[in-house]
């Protein structure tokens, strides 16, 4: 299957116009809506949900993600194959923490250049073509590539918020799993427990926990973390050890 | 066909989830998005929208039904089959007004544990799944079960606003047929009368009317009426006899 | 394929109710959701959109066309070949420069009357059963029309923006190919170079260029155009000549 990862939005038209070249290009194939409300523009916030929302797709999965602010400009198309999921997007960062986590990796460059290309949509133009090859069983001319922008600066874990969903509720860029047992996040001044899930806390209270993706979530139940603590995107996080 | 009635919000990542698991585990099986714009957390507006909005779907549709903010606690997953149709979802109260409505209805206890159950997304770990399977001809282990939450207390219809739709009509949980005829109701202090439709109203002026789904809605032509009298989710309604 | 082109807003229930007869009715044919957030109720707006999103859809596509304020009143069902596609919808003007752009067209009149003819949802209801049969070969009953709103009062392009995207992007009514060049555009007080793409302007500053469907837009680099000049949909636009 093939799943979209983008900063477009939910409803169009950017989204609705990969769908048609898939379907026009791969027919058949099932096209997943992962994610469309990543933050616009921010390329590590999306970085650190990428490898969290896709570990449990199907080994050959395919992700055409797109959080490309550089679009139009001189940054290089990837083509990354980690743990047995392909990746199709820019060379911005956006798979660092992907294959910083990977255990089997090889990342590289399309040299593909499709006949019509717009300045402003390789997403339509270069990433859906060439997602919708990988799914036929074809491959796109590439050569090995260093990633441009290196992963080092960036940490194994983002100590920020990365995403807020409708609710409220903010995901961070840390694992739950790297978490210190015992410890409290303090996130817009507000030091949080863990609990296990929602319906362990007070209506209205709030506590961080691990979500059903692996990240260290902040949420209030039946309330919204974001409005309650005043938090957004980038906001940091605390960890504060026992 | 699968289709989801959910308060995840439209853009994800929590609805594309649900689409993965369907895609492998009902592959070719159409999924429809409903609704997912419910109102958070509001099981009683998402009740009294459930049967108006599933009854013209073909026999054998399976809704996988999610507003459930006692997720990960004690309340117990629920597979309901009402006018030979299937539901999934939590028992909660969600499938109170179907099942009291229904000519024909079972209500069963889904007892079947996936191998692998988060705390948080029992839609896409426990009820996609199972409607997965049905979708398969299959059927999961389940007993027979009385809603441990009463339909008792909640009337044959609700006369609140329920859900305020993009363009700001107000969607009550009155059934149309249910409002004596001639009579008016009144919302956020405004009496309004009958029409049939949008383009019998003056532009700009406000109405009720029975929607396209059977339910008494609070509109304004080319207007929003959630704006224009202020209300939202709630919101009682007074029926005012002639 | 079928493509949806509708101002009923991303999430529900009026999208996935189209998406249910489509299912049953044209079972197997892809149906795509272009464009689910063009501004409501604003006809012109949305009739200059049309033409710029589905020209480079595959011939035989057939597009369901839904901004349509006088639904249930006297405006007529059209069925519109244009350029060897198929598009369905209201007699609103909402095909105006559509078939007015159009080398190759027809224009006609719906005959067929569905069983069940809600007075507020003809989008499900006539447009995409209609669709639907399209998909399947067959032909509606119909005859020749002529469009009930005239073209002519329209101006070949719109100097107005008639969409802002997820970005704050604004689109406007103007093909690029129109606007003479060397040209700037002005939009809320604000003169416009033109640039090739995002990546070629400092971020945060505003600039227009050929989006990636041949319409002039309005942006900023990695900013809001929207918010940063105080534009939305509507807005009218100056060309200024060198």
């Amino acid at each position: 299957m093939i799943a979209l990862f983008t900063d477009f939005g939910p409803s169009g038209p950017y989204v609705g116009q990969l769908h048609a070249v898939l379907a026009r290009e791969a027919p058949g194939v099932p096209v997943i809506d992962l994610f469309h409300d990543l933050p616009p523009y921010r390329v590590p916030a999306a970085a650190y949900l990428l490898p969290a929302y896709t570990r449990e797709f199907p080994v050959d999965s395919i992700f055409v993600c797109v959080v490309d602010p550089g679009v139009g400009g001189p940054r290089k198309p990837l083509l990354v194959r980690a743990d047995h999921r392909w990746y199709v997007g820019p060379d911005n960062g956006l798979f660092g923490p992907l294959t910083a986590r990977a255990r089997d990796c090889t990342v590289e460059e399309i040299l593909w250049i499709p006949p019509r290309l717009s300045n402003s949509f390789h997403g339509r133009d270069l990433f859906a073509p060439v997602a919708a090859r990988l799914a036929r069983g074809g491959r796109p001319e590439t050569r090995p590539a260093v990633p441009a922008v290196p992963v080092r600066p960036w940490p194994a874990d983002l100590a920020e918020i990365v995403y807020i969903d409708r609710y409220g509720n903010a995901v961070t860029g840390l694992r739950a799993a790297a978490v210190p047992a015992g410890a409290r996040l303090r996130c817009g001044g507000q030091p949080l427990d863990r609990v296990r899930t929602f319906s362990d806390a007070a209506p209205g209270s709030g506590f961080w926990y691990e979500n059903a993706n692996g990240l260290a979530e902040i949420a209030v139940n039946q309330g919204s973390a974001a409005a309650q603590f005043g938090i957004g995107i980038g906001e940091p996080i605390d960890v504060l050890l026992t």
